[in-house]
């Protein structure tokens, strides 16, 4: 049985993360959506919310579940026994980063692989900072994310 | 009538930046460049210095004003009645980013585009960034920047 | 009053081309399409096959017209009195040989500057060449180009 | 059950590709390595010693096998019944053509992804055409593809 | 006789470093290893850690020597009578940002010229902030560095 | 003594060239200028006429020399007791194939490295087919080439 695991910090989880879930799903026996519990970045949810916004957007997902973790990812995809990672790689992308972040796992677990799925092309510009950032600056954020993650946004905003 | 809109932080402007306000004043009816009040990182100059070197800098060009704005760049693209985005190209450059960044807009107003002009090869490796550097470690910017924002520099340093 | 040359091989004319001077002929007074009479390769299309694709698909729009040339075409965006060469920008494109033809294009004629304007994230994959391809490994190209070239490709194919 | 594709022209077949190979047969239930019929380029090879060397190279690998194909290839993979294309990911490498024709595929065909796995840092710079060049100039290729390959090249120049 | 300067904040140094040292150790009279003493980010090693380290790897090495500045690079290429900058450029690396360093240095020192040594394949991947983050997660960085840096990380760590 | 090799097709050599035979000259006790004989490409100007503008354009250096080779670089590199290749790395530039061809020589023939030079800003966008194609188009290449190979090129178009 083929687990995959699928890393992030999803503050907050976007359309263009979901679509990467969805085709996971689609080819993987499973796959585990595993949320990192200390960014290098001080997150605008806490890891509690990040985990729910995804748990509630993949509720329909089956095969489909969210962990969390701190460490070293390759540690954590042992103990969860999966034997692929999975990232998005958009059109326009951190593509390097992200390559070089591959090599550094295989080097420190050379029996997991990192798989990149070309996100959709209509999700080319979006990440979690673009959606902070246009959701900062008074702008609509419908399309980039799921309705209860706008809403959550706003709410958010209007603590601050 | 097409009025552009050129938007940056222009912590100061460079060279670089002139010569793209320059082809812009060229090309387009009217030039508004527009000055970020608050960017991500604080500026070294205030948004009042940032504003009267442009405006210092583009004396001579008739079609060419200096505004400032803070929130969303395209609600303050459609507040000053500007049908396109203009954005330098540096041969070495995060085309990436800049790439990204007109996608979100297009997303959020359907109405503006953002056009990139490659800057001179002259200025490929210029940057306000550069600048900046350069003068912090005691190098000479002329050739950077205009004469006075290079006295302006001097003045800064003198004062840390 | 700022016209715009919009050149290319357009060996088919594609859904992407069109986003570029729909977007060229709403920021610009004129655009005139450009059709490079002898590209490097063959072309499938003849001359006038490619310029009679591109004038029914560009027929709703009044201040565009289509065009051909050969040699330099800086040289021909003089003749046709235009001050700006327009260029698609692809999320997954082949920025720097369009950069380096910029630069060209530039020290040639430095008053004729060259705007990249980003296509629709939705075609960051089309160019004339996935075009053909498909169409010559029997997929649909319908989605990717305007109707009437899809029979044109069809009819061209069935002839070989 | 997953069944994966790999594409290419193989000509010949280097230790890059059967690193991926084995990546893939590790991963996915079953890998069809699909060797195209008529690349665009006239091949060292013919489709029948592609296949024999690919064949040989993979001996081992019980849930790996070789067929060829020609025309589409999302259409190839509908037939073979497989549900992911996956296509090796250099470090140095055409990222951008390959995306490209990623999302080409997808357009065609909106059920089948594409997976690229980054190769192994190793054969970073390693590529089919490499390995022709180095023969074709006197140089050895041990250590780039197996023994055999770099017999049947040797046999392959000694004709010429 | 030509000397060469290899600068960078070493923080700590890495056998991707130690692989430019000893190959422009070969290729020039002398390499002086340039150790940045205030980095933009605070560094995990002070400026005497970093050049203990190297100069301990470097031990080996009779024609290297380890050397501190402040200040702008290319005035103290000028006091160390060095002719050339030496910089690694990896297969996956900043090599953007990496010209455009080198534009700016010959912008203020047109004598002096910075060359580009790609690094092995196996340290594609390899940086100093890679090694950093892998040790503070708890991984294994052997032959990543150097025994003696893998152990001074262990100790620094433990402190923490 | 360090002895670097500068190899190239030089059909025709090019101010940017000569920036980079320059810089090399000025940091290598020699430097060898090194034509393929038999590019993949058919070039515009033979062997001998390439060696030809080479040696005249470089008569003033007396540390460089034109050779020219056939067959693997790294052999003719031994051959010619040079321990280091020489490659202008422009700022608009492919640099990854250039990565990739190092890598192989590398592979190759250990001992001997490939150092890249950035070339002037100035000459970010030029290079030997941009020549040509302008030449073709009749464009002017003064302050692209030398003036004899501009006088070469007008001749060589004549004749055709």
């Amino acid at each position: 049985m083929a687990r995959a695991l699928y890393p992030g910090s999803f503050d907050p989880v976007t359309n263009g993360h979901l679509d990467i879930i969805r085709r996971g799903a689609r080819i993987f026996d499973e796959v585990i959506v595993s949320v990192v519990a200390n960014p290098a970045k001080t997150p605008w949810f806490s890891l509690e919310e990040r985990a729910e916004m995804l748990a509630e957007a993949c509720a329909d997902l089956s095969n489909v579940r969210v962990e969390s973790f701190s460490g070293l990812l390759v540690k954590h995809a042992i103990k969860m026994e999966a034997t692929v990672i999975i990232k998005g790689l958009r059109a326009v992308s951190d593509f390097e980063s992200e390559l070089m972040q591959a090599h550094t796992n295989r080097f420190l677990e050379g029996d997991i692989d990192t798989l990149f799925i070309p996100t959709d092309a209509t999700y080319a510009f979006l990440s979690s900072s673009v959606v902070r950032e246009v959701a900062r600056l008074g702008g609509g954020v419908e399309g980039l994310v799921p309705p209860m993650v706008a809403e959550r946004l706003r709410r958010k905003l209007a603590q601050t």
